[in-house]
Parts: C-alpha cells; sequence; structure tokens
C-alpha cells in the first residue's frame, strides 16, 4: 500500500509528489498524458517560451534606440513553435528526473477511483489496481467554453490556450475574446509578430481583478501598438470568421482568421469516479479546508480542481500544504499573498489587496505610487518606456497589504512583495531594507519613503 | 541658520537632503561638480546604461537561438555613449527635481569647512559662509592609483572609470589591472562589441568578497567569451602600452591600446576642510558610530568616505540613518544584508555571508545549491545557459544567513533575500512563501526545498 495516490502531474500533483518522496513517504502519481499538466504542456512554460521569442524580435526591431542597428529582421514562425516544443520537452523530462529522485512511482494512464476498502483507497489504472491510505486530486482545469450560438459550427477556426500554442502559421488576424491574462499573452505575442488583434471583453476593463489603473495603462500601451480593445462587450454569436458581439446596446461584427476563446477554465472533477467517495463539491470545484481536506477523511484535493485560485503557484503550494500536514509540520493554506503576473511586454505583477478589493471589502488603506521612470537602472534599460509601482499599506499598523507592478522587470520582484505581506511587514521595516543600486527593484523602496 | 549642511551630492547626500527636506529640516547641499555624484556621473548608472546596449548587441547577434533572425549587426559606438550621457542628464535632472521638490538649498561650488562658532558649524562655498547645526559628510571616493612604475607616464593610455566611459572610439585592445566589480563590468562591455579584453587580477581569483565558487563560474564564461585572465598576478610596470606583471615567480608582459585601472578607491577626506574640526579618521576613511556620528558632536558621515562599504545603496541607507536620527527616528546602520551586484551578463548578485566569510568568521552553516535551470522560466529565456543559486543558513535556528546567484535577473530579484536575511527568516518561513510560477525567482525556493 502507499502512503499516498497523487491523481494528476501537474504543479499541485507532482510538487506534492516530490515533496512527498522527499520526506521518506511511499508516492504514486498517475498522471493521464504528460507530466506537468497543462501549466507545463499547454500553458505557463509554453507561452513564456513563445513571448520571449517575441520579446526578442521587439528588442531587435528597436536596438537602435540603444545604438545597436540590425537589418532586415524577421522570425521563423515554425523555429519559434518547435523551441517551444524542445524547452517542454527538455522541462518535462526535468520533472520526471525529480519523481525518480524522490523515488515517487509513476504511473501512465487515466486513473480512476474504484472506491474504499479495508486496504485503503482505491485507484484503477491502465487494468491495474492500487491501494493508498491517502488520496490527494489534482486533476486540474479546462478551458471554459461558453454557450455562444455558432461556435462548434466554426470548427478549427476558434482555439483555446491549447491549440493556439500549436499552430502551424502565424494568423493575419485574430479576435481574442476575454481579455484576462491568457488572452492578454497572447495578444502580445501576436501584436508583436504582426498579426492583427481584437479584443473583446466582456467587462469594463481587462485583467480584471488586477488594479485597474495599471491594467488601463496595459490597455493603452496595447492599443497605441495597434490592438484594438471592445470592453463592455458581450459576444452574442460566432459565424465562422465572424464575431458578433453587443456594444452600448448595438451590435457589432468583427471578424479574424483566427478565433481565441480565453474567457476562464473550470475544475476537471468529472470522468474518474468522484462519486465513488462521496467527495463534496464547492460551486464548481472541490471543497476543501484550509489544509486542503475534502469532508472525506484520508482525501486531499489541490490546484485547480478546487476552483477558485486557479494559478500554477498556488497549486504547487497547496500541494506542499498536504506533504507538510501528511508528514508532521503543521501547515495551512492562506492566501493573502498569492502574486498574479502577466507576461505581456511590459510586464504587470500585483499581490495582495487592489484599491479596487481593498474598498470593496471596507479596509482602510492608504496609497503611494510612483512611475517607473524614478528608478535610474529602468530610465537605462527602458528607453522611451514607463511604467508604474503602487503600493498600499493599512492605514492603522502601517503593514503592507498590496503590491502592484507596471514594468519590466516586475514578474522578477514581485516575490519579495509576498514576502513582505506575509511577513506583515510594515512600512518602516521596508524603509530599513537596503535595495541594490541601480535596480527597478528600488522602486518599491522609493514609493514607501514619503509614507 | 540651517539644520542640516551636507558636503558632497552623490547618493548618501542626496538621499539624506530629499529625506531631510520632506522631514522638514532647512537642508543645504554643497555639490561642487554634478549632482549624482560619482555614482550618478561616473559609476553606476552611466556604466548600466552602456552595458544595457551592449546586452541589447548580444541579443541581436544571437536571435536565433529564439527563432530571430536579422542580418548586418552592428553598433555604433558614439550613439552608445551619447546616449549613456542623454540618460546621465535626465537622471541628474530628476535629483535636482527632488532637492527642489523637497525643498532643499542647493549650492553648487566647493564647500570648505570653516570651523565652529556661536552660529554654528560654518562652511564657505564660492565666498558665501553658511551656518548649520548639522553638518553630514558625504565628499564620497575617488580611484586608487597604485604606485605602479610608469603608470603617469603612460598618460592617457591608462584610464579609470571615469575616462574610460568618455572614449570616443572603442579601443581594439583593453588591459584590465584588476578584476573586481568595476574592472569585470568593462571586460564584459568592451568583450561583448569585440575588444580584445585582458584581466590581471592579484588575488586568486576575481571579484574578490563575492562567493568564489560563482566568481569561479563567472570567469569560465567569460574565458570562454575570450576574455584572458591572469590571477595572482602583480602588476610591477607600466610601460606605454605594455603592461609587466609577476605570476608564478616569472615576468610576463601584455599590451593594450588601453589600460584600465580598477584596483578600488579611496575616500575623499582631504581639501575641504575636515582638519579644522578635529574630525577622527579610522583607516583612510571617517570614523563614524552605527548612527554614522563622528567623534564630533553634530557632524556625521556617509557614503564611501566612511571607507568600508564603498556602495551606492550603503551610501542612500547611511544618509537616511542620519535624517532619521536627527527627525526623531531612532534608527542604526546595519551591514549584515548589504546586497553586492556585478553587472556582468549574466549577472550576479548576493547579500550576507558567503560560504568563505562563514569559514572565516566561525559561523556554523548549512548550504544547499540549484542551477538555474531548475527554474523553468530560466530554461525559456536563457537558451543554453547556465547559472546558480546557493543559500547559506545558520545551523542551529535555520535563518537564512546568505543568499548568492549567478544568472539574469538575478539584481532584481536579490532585495528579496536581503529582506529575509535583514527579517531573520528561516527555512520554514521562507519555504510557505508563494513565488509566482514560472520565474526565475523560484529558484530561491527550489534551493531552499531540501533543506
Amino acid at each position: 500500500m502507499f502512503d499516498l495516490l497523487i491523481i494528476g502531474g501537474g504543479p499541485a500533483g507532482y510538487v506534492a509528489a516530490e515533496r512527498a518522496g522527499h520526506k521518506g513517504l511511499k508516492a504514486l502519481l498517475f498522471e493521464k498524458k504528460a507530466m506537468g499538466g497543462v501549466c507545463l504542456n499547454e500553458g505557463c512554460i509554453p507561452t513564456k517560451t513563445m513571448l520571449y521569442s517575441a520579446k526578442t524580435y521587439e528588442n531587435a526591431l528597436h536596438g537602435d534606440k540603444y545604438g545597436v542597428f540590425v537589418d532586415n529582421v524577421r522570425f521563423d514562425y515554425g523555429k519559434i513553435v518547435s523551441r517551444k516544443n524542445k524547452v517542454v520537452r527538455k522541462l518535462v523530462l526535468g520533472v520526471e528526473g525529480k519523481m525518480k529522485a524522490s523515488q515517487v512511482t509513476v504511473v501512465k494512464g487515466e486513473a480512476r477511483i474504484l472506491g474504499r476498502g479495508a486496504g485503503g483507497i482505491e485507484v484503477g489504472c491502465n487494468g491495474e489496481s492500487y491501494h493508498g491510505a491517502n488520496l490527494l486530486i489534482c486533476t486540474g482545469s479546462e478551458a471554459s467554453v461558453p454557450p455562444i450560438p455558432g461556435l462548434a459550427e466554426a470548427g478549427d477556426i476558434v482555439v483555446t490556450n491549447r491549440e493556439i500554442l500549436d499552430l502551424k502559421e502565424q494568423p493575419e488576424s485574430l479576435v481574442i475574446i476575454g481579455g484576462g491574462v491568457i488572452g492578454m499573452e497572447f495578444a502580445f505575442f501576436f501584436n508583436s509578430l504582426g498579426t492583427k488583434v481584437t479584443v473583446v471583453e466582456m467587462l469594463p476593463e481587462i485583467l480584471g481583478g488586477l488594479d485597474g489603473e495599471i491594467s488601463a495603462m496595459l490597455r493603452d500601451i496595447y492599443a497605441k501598438k495597434g490592438i484594438e480593445f471592445y470592453l463592455n462587450a458581450k459576444v452574442i454569436q460566432v459565424d465562422g470568421k465572424k464575431v458578433v458581439f453587443e456594444k452600448d446596446g448595438k451590435t457589432q461584427t468583427i471578424e479574424g482568421e483566427k478565433i481565441l476563446l480565453s474567457v476562464g477554465r473550470r475544475p476537471v472533477t468529472k470522468g474518474f469516479g468522484l462519486e465513488k467517495l462521496n467527495v463534496e463539491l464547492k460551486g464548481n470545484g472541490i471543497k476543501v479546508d484550509e489544509k486542503m481536506r475534502t469532508n472525506v477523511p484520508g482525501v486531499f484535493a489541490a490546484g485547480d480542481v478546487t476552483g477558485f485560485s486557479l494559478l500554477a503557484h498556488t497549486a504547487m503550494r497547496e500541494g506542499e500544504v498536504v506533504v507538510n500536514n501528511l508528514t508532521g509540520r503543521n501547515d495551512v493554506m492562506r492566501y493573502q499573498a498569492i502574486p498574479g503576473v502577466v507576461y505581456t511586454n511590459p510586464e504587470v505583477a500585483g499581490v495582495g489587496e487592489t484599491e479596487e478589493s481593498a474598498k470593496a471589502n471596507g479596509i482602510a488603506y492608504r496609497v503611494s505610487k510612483l512611475p517607473m521612470t524614478y528608478a535610474g537602472r529602468f530610465v537605462a534599460e527602458n528607453e522611451g518606456g514607463n511604467g508604474l509601482c503602487k503600493i498600499l499599506t493599512g492605514e492603522k499598523r502601517g503593514e503592507i497589504i498590496g503590491v502592484h507592478m507596471l514594468g519590466n522587470p516586475s514578474s522578477e520582484m514581485i516575490y519579495g512583495a509576498c514576502m513582505a505581506i506575509e511577513q506583515e511587514m510594515t512600512v518602516k521595516e521596508m524603509q530599513e531594507i537596503v535595495f541594490p543600486h541601480p535596480t527597478v527593484s528600488e522602486i518599491i523602496k522609493e514609493t514607501l519613503f514619503t509614507f
């Protein structure tokens, strides 16, 4: 019997398996497709690889700003895609290597919960039966497909994050339904390469949930780069390459060689026997407590299947919480310092309360903000560019409660803000940190100085 | 009478002036040359601007790795230098703007301490006399010129960090005496552009004081890129373009169109009347306590003139400590979490104890390290590249005591490690921070997982 059976080898599953094996648990991981899950194979990693090619292309086009000149800048779309595949393969092998190093048993195949008996929880796969004292469900999520008339009939004109990554050719035009993180990353990618991109968003602003001022700034930057945005626009029909939507009471039609559907993701809770254990759901996802326990003893869930955070790094940490508690370390999942990153160019990164969420939650806050050009290195490395750093503190104690940035490389700087929130650091404590000069990260120190 | 007179408008001086003015002190800042001091005008900022041009050039040359192709990659040396000048001018204006915003009186000219009288400390400048209740000395440092025979005779073949920034043309070959941070940054710059670079270092390794393993890795990377290194090599003579040095008991000679002298910097304590106040020195610098007080009441010193840290960010924080204590906030200078950054490509960044310093100081530590390729984003954005993350913890309590990284963009990631050390965070606390995925910063989390 295994100590821990894990269904799903995405970020929640593979991190939990690695940690479990490392701590001496006998762990088994089922994966039906490719190790690493959606994140590694169809999400975070392939997009970042391709986005870096787009960034490299943009940098080559604009090198003259820095005294560097080239002729005949071009890209090879096929090479961008094949390099993406190579990077994914390398990282999949890396995860497989980690499983070996942590002595995790990996079973490739579609797992199915069979029930619970004297021998523990039983899961079947490829005709074999496996028993575990504990079960961790990490079946992830899949792209939501809303009931828009004509979607199915449009065939392969309509793509999700999965299919768009493997297009053989760059589309001439692309309509993106949904201006969230996934939508905006693809908007950046294709806009950079010269595709005519249109974004149709139902809400009043792109990147819902992030700081509204920064979202608007990013939208403005991309509008100037040629992306057309329709906000408050509700798609009512797809007709071949045509997307019909309603905005301000009027019906409009736009056309794209491809149509990307990026309107959200939903947990995968069906098709693997969840009902055999009577695991309780909440909304679309599996209901869990702060230790990622379901209503059934010995059964845990982590990652997108819980349906509320839908971020790879949340999933990883949730997986760790499960393993820590199983191996004698009391640990609870906290959600107040989960960062959000948009890998556009410039990048957006934020963590904690936004002004919008603080207001909605009745949290008394102070806010301070500075343009990124207050950081000397930003000026040195971003000719003509700008961005914003915005920091929220609790009014009473002066603790950091939110940090939001637009500008490169905020994705790599935001973890320090997560630390500040998680450690409940005050403005005073942050003011005494020595930030290296000259760096973009100093903008955090500068933004805090006037508090 | 002013509350605070400040001599020197470098990072210590301008930050102290800004903070003082903001807190309502009547502050006056003397600057004899250009606001921002060596850092802004002849150091940190101009180098980072030029290094970014070099990086842009390298990226254009190697875009094919990412599916991006160009013809005829070239650079315009004059444009690189003129853009550097433009960035510096912009940032100098920025500092001047900050002085205005904080209502700091700025006096341009060479200040001279005249003494102390009934009206406070008296400083003369441009024939005028100014009185202050307190005096902050931030006169900075200058490049050391060692007593090497032939140096003076070599004329403008020999340059320091100052003159090399304004060369009108790229030298065909460059000998760098001193493989510290400044030496290595210029080595990267000129090597990237195709200059034949040789580094002569007296010590057994470049970048003394940084993690030895990482320094050796960086040296190896640059040796492969064509830089020639001579370690344990003592320069005994300069003869025109020839540098003569002793290594392993043998005398060798190398030649360079230019010779860069980067063997360290020394505090500027002479020429401005320091003796009038009987300010005590320690070594080459002004002696201060943890509140940056000199032996003379009301007289403070901050930045390079204290002679022991010689980093802009140390200077800034020291300036803040002075102002905080003058304005009723008890604050002491701490040096355990001062980061060090080398802006080569790849970058090096580190903070806290190295293995070498921990051993030398008898600190019991544990160490964990991982190649940078364990971070998926690093793989996505650094085709064929590698690096290292190394973390030291105290053996007893498991607190983070040192973090050292080789790989981009470690310069922008290191401040979080400074926070961890300053906050005395333990491995357990750091393990519970959610790092965004996929980022290079995750390497810190991964390196900590096995502790």
